[in-house]
């Protein structure tokens, strides 16, 4: 176990110190995003430490998602993550619209499977009952955030195809305006985790940095109708709930 | 951009393959927790692929906290998340008994500070004013899942120490027993991260493996009473939330 005394940074290693000093600037906003931030030679003299550490400390920043690295440009502070209130997520679309961000979807793969048996239970089906299964890539202001994979027990919805989804807004609009469905009630669960090789690609992100995976179950009159499975950058998410504490608890 | 017929692992290395069949193997539950997995050898032969290429994709899943590796023994499939309520985290320390799960909590520091700009910020405080900064390791049936540190004004809380916290059973009941304080209102904020050097250390992960950086704000009568700052080890906790689509949205 660790010293309580080491606890301020002061035995531990130099670059993790230049990190806290890197992430105190952005966190109090003495660095705005956008802003440039020195250059390793210039860091290296302010804080009297060597490039490599300097190099350490700013290339964990970046892979954590809090600078980005521009080619030939140099090294700037991210974007702000977009706060996103939990248990509000049921369109994605008409929630950033309200908030003036234009989102939209690409879809990358539309099947119809047999699916897995953890994807089979979680929709209540029996085996070898077929779903869609819905993969897209949504993005906001033009920058891919999230991966979203949409399973649908087939035989819920008659001829569902890529045409109606794509010239849709959402799917849930779709959902609610050619087939008159609209699900009432949602359980969605979160836990972080890494981006992955595929998520890489489709995210524009380093593999390994930091990603949240969101699983929502949707239900009409208590029956599954919908399993989707997001992988959401960590770097431009994050999400709040705020809550009245009850008097007796 | 990836071409979509790639999605279905067709065309994506061997080691991704192996690792998304254990994982559905984990979700489906035909492997269950603490269940042993396969030798590098047997895998290799099930799967008819190289050694490297097993112990690639068996090491990025122990990385992303889905197995353990247990010196000597073998390779085994990590104990569930535990889920947990958004919107019900006020104590942790209830929480989990209700649940029966044994909670403690150990101070790795306590200590009075002139916070850091984005603290003071965050807590609305003047430039000098003091604030207690306790850093706690969270336990839950005995294994380390969280590091908090908790930020409360000075002089919002005459002679607070660490034997009074520590006496406590929690810092909540601390308050509302001791000083008849009652938080009212809470605004909690969370985003996935990745374990730092300190936080891998203090819960036993690899540095890099996912975790949620989870942020509260808790008020009484609109005036912040507390600020604290967690880091939860991502392969021990699922968050949910459940609610009911509102009929008009």
């Amino acid at each position: 176990m660790t010293n309580p005394l080491d606890l301020n940074g002061k035995k531990w290693p130099l670059y993790v110190q230049i990190k806290d000093r890197l992430l105190e600037d952005i966190r109090s906003g003495v660095l705005q995003p956008g802003d440039a931030i020195k250059t390793e030679a210039q860091l290296s003299e302010v804080y009297s430490v060597s490039r490599a550490t300097v190099r350490q400390a700013v290339t964990e920043l970046v892979h954590d998602g809090y600078l980005v690295r521009q080619q030939g440009r140099g090294t700037f502070v991210n974007k702000p993550r977009i706060d996103t209130p939990v248990g509000n997520m049921y369109s994605f679309t008409k929630h950033m619209e309200e908030r003036g961000h234009k989102p939209e979807f690409k879809i990358i793969d539309f099947e119809i499977i047999m699916p897995k048996a953890s994807v089979r239970e979680k929709l209540g089906l029996r085996e070898k009952q077929l779903v869609y299964r819905l993969v897209r890539q949504r993005s906001l202001d033009g920058e891919p955030i999230m991966v979203e994979t949409t399973f649908i027990p087939m035989h819920l919805l008659a001829d569902l195809d890529q045409e109606k989804i794509n010239a849709a807004k959402s799917l849930y609009s779709l959902l609610e305006k050619e087939y008159h469905i609209r699900l009432d009630h949602m359980v969605e669960y979160f836990e972080p985790v890494l981006i992955d090789d595929l998520n890489s690609i489709l995210l524009n992100v380093p593999k390994g940095a930091p990603a949240l995976y969101f699983e929502r179950v949707g239900y009409v009159n208590n029956s599954v109708y919908e399993l989707s499975q997001s992988i959401i950058r960590g770097d431009r998410c994050r999400y709040f709930v705020e809550w009245l504490v009850p008097k007796q608890q």
